[in-house]
């Protein structure tokens, strides 16, 4: 039954490529009188694999327009529909204030079209930062717990209010892949090096070591290997020999904050797909 | 008729927006059994303009396709059907010789799809440049002359060659609205600043005195207003105090040849639109 | 008399230009058995002036030193010494929170040696935020003054907190000369575009008219004139035909408070030396 | 015996740190009536190692003015004084034409102060792009011969032009440790990626296979581990998901050179010092 009210959904479309997808798609769109707002789409020659993004506009009817589409598109297509706007993340954190701050500032204030249901440490460090924007903080700590048993209360945590997506903002606990399974292509990571350079603990002091002139930040989906999921989003910063370790910390944590907010602004945004160990941004 | 070789050619379409437009161009293209390559449209809501680039393979008939084109596509529609590959330029110079031997370079061995026709200075100064290359110079001196004058011998010396395009790389002229009006949409400016900080003469000598923190430079096509064209590319690199503005110049070089080729690189893919004075880049 | 402290202090000298100033101004520290931490200078040869940043480690007697240093040093020098550490501001907003929002977190959590004494805004808007963070807000409104006496006002709430520096925080009002003069190398504001491009209001506005492919901020010493004084940081991002106006501004947002934190680490530093119209960043 | 025309010289220290090492170098330089153009140093407080560079203009007595600096500096002071200005290298290339081609533009026409003594190929390619520079161009192929061979022929043919340094701009073969001793702090290699990212052959594939959205290029001296030597120079450049393997490695190319010239002008500025494997750039 076709809804009453004007709305805007976003209609995601992932198949093998073939010759007159896009003619077909959006005809079948325009047969339901939705204006297309935007439309955008890639094909992975290698792969020979298509996407696309549609942003519709208009009074949508979502199943009789997912069976029209099913009728014309090749087997193995993933399509979503899903409604545009505001997201539900829950975001964990450790110690480290920077990213948390800046999310809650961007949900506050504007920025990112985002919900903070909660924010769940394994230290209790940040508790009063979360409080202050009157958002639930909950401490898990990990002290006596194996990593399964942590994070199977984390995942117990977190499933309560079932967000959309998970955010890892400085959440400095490599994670069991049963948890990473639970949130597929829900888990956002951001990793304070420019990877693949600098995998896995303190990369500012490899960084330092190896004397580079830049460093960077890199936000990516979560799978079971550490800092090895499809990159989202990734910058850099020029940096010298007056640089010390600690130089870099303080540096960096300005890119990881601009780098994990534009990342998660473009997944809100329902534009990034996942595919083997990329990301096609549309 | 249609072609008997596989060939690849650029649709552009610029039009009033319409429901259904990418349905109905791409659904003409699939009953030609082109294959669609890469396909990219933007919608400009603010002033209601639709523009797509669609990059096509298959045997064409040109002629049936935009016949077939015309009678879906509303009323002042401007589309364009063209061969992919290798364009044809003039290249305008002083004395300069970075841009000029970026392009040079670009031509001989690669990262610009475009044969350098012929070279024309109002100074002799790249002539030796130019003929190690084995590309005709020509000296068309602006003393003695009237700017209309010489403006007139340069489109004379230009004509010769019919190139698909003109590039101004560092010709140190304002040129004659009648010279600039002779090819619409075929100029193409480098500025050496980033645009509209510093119009006019002695930019780096400007950035100096403000004593900003970045320089940049800008590549746009001209029109008849001194350095207010449509913008292509424009880049950026930090400076310090340090910098004199000599320091300026030689550093703000390598910008300026980056981004005249960046620039280049994308009109000669027919990816530049230009509407009023901006750029869409698809 | 000597302190009888470890102490680090910062010695900034501004002289003109003579041979032998650095041995002359580093054995006199060295006679006070000072350790140079740091120490970083740079000759104008433009106007022949010298400027030096000294970051001393010892047992200071301030009184001695500055007179010693005064016997060698050339008429007309200027000399301060200062402790090195955390400074005092008061940052004045309008409604805008994403610059103050990382000036708070900044001050509470890391990244600024910086303590925010207050905060004053002619609207209320950021009350709520600022007092999160347990610091006082004062509305200091400007409906029903004059220009001159709401500057009178504002002056008067600002230096019951004595601060080192008044930080414009996207503080949408022009200032009096009054004012201005107030404060002499004291009110550090953020303009957002890349100065001198689009001086004056609604800079994203006239940067999507011009359609600009680069966008950014700048963070300037506020002197007489509008968007005209000495530049201390500047950054900006790419842009494309995609944003309109709004986009720009969403963007341009991380850029403002980046940049303004950029700068202001270096101010607190001790680090920026104003000179005409242009810093010395030592 | 002192020299009787004004010159430009440069006074390079490393030494281990003491207290009052800038007074009396500099006290020096002004007993002997040298002017200090600019004087840069650094102390590495983690090595305790002192680092300065100090430009010096007038009438040169050197030997007196070493012994001078011998008398007072500690022991185990490196310290070396040069003539400032043009150097002579020798370039090394295998197939690759855009970094030697922006070198001999750099050198015919400005931005690098270097006269290019020859280049060496292990192939004939760019033969004829070299002699248009009316440059000698030597073939040493390495076929037939083992990597030691090739190496001892190859230092053989650069051992006729005495050079500076020895610049690899794309020279695609891993060198000998004999080589590479042969040439301390003289080899000056462009890797194309961000390193430590992509170590190794083929980075840009390696860079589209792992799905990173930003490339990049280094400029480091070599040592006797493959793309392990200090870094001189990086600098980056966006990517996404349309580019293939190859359009980045022809975006690359841009900033390939830009990196390389870049280092290399700081390297005939002498102001690059290395330090285990940093660099210190002054």
């Amino acid at each position: 039954m076709q809804s009453q009210t004007i709305q805007r959904k976003i209609l995601r479309t992932i198949c093998p490529d073939e010759k007159g997808l896009i003619a077909q798609i959006t005809s079948i769109c325009f047969s339901h009188h939705l204006n297309i707002v935007q439309n955008n789409e890639y094909v992975d020659h290698r792969s020979g694999r298509f996407f696309m993004r549609t942003e519709l506009e208009g009074l949508f009817d979502d199943e009789r327009l997912l069976a029209d589409l099913d009728r014309v598109l090749p087997s193995g297509t993933q399509r979503e529909l899903n409604q545009a706007g505001r997201r539900r993340i829950v975001v964990l954190v450790t110690k480290e204030a920077h990213c948390l701050g800046d999310l809650l500032m961007k949900s506050a204030y504007g920025g990112l079209d985002v919900d903070i249901a909660a924010v769940i440490g394994n230290h209790d460090t940040l508790r009063i930062l979360v409080e202050r924007f009157d958002i639930p903080f909950h401490l898990v700590s990990h002290e006596g717990f194996s990593r399964e048993e942590h994070d199977a209360r984390m995942a117990e945590q977190i499933d309560r209010y079932s967000p959309d997506y998970v955010v890892l903002a400085k959440y400095m606990r490599v994670l069991t892949p049963t948890f990473v399974r639970h949130y597929p292509n829900q888990l956002i990571n951001i990793h304070h090096s420019f990877l693949p350079a600098f995998i896995g603990a303190k990369p500012y002091h490899q960084a330092y070591e190896r004397g580079v002139k830049i460093i960077g930040a890199t936000a990516h989906y979560v799978n079971d290997d550490l800092d090895e999921g499809p990159i989202i989003s990734q910058d850099v910063i020029n940096v010298d020999h007056t640089y010390t370790a600690e130089d870099m910390m303080r540096a960096g944590r300005d890119v990881e904050k601009n780098v994990l907010s534009r990342a998660l602004y473009r997944v809100l945004a329902q534009r990034v797909f996942v595919y083997g160990n990329r990301t096609i941004i549309l």
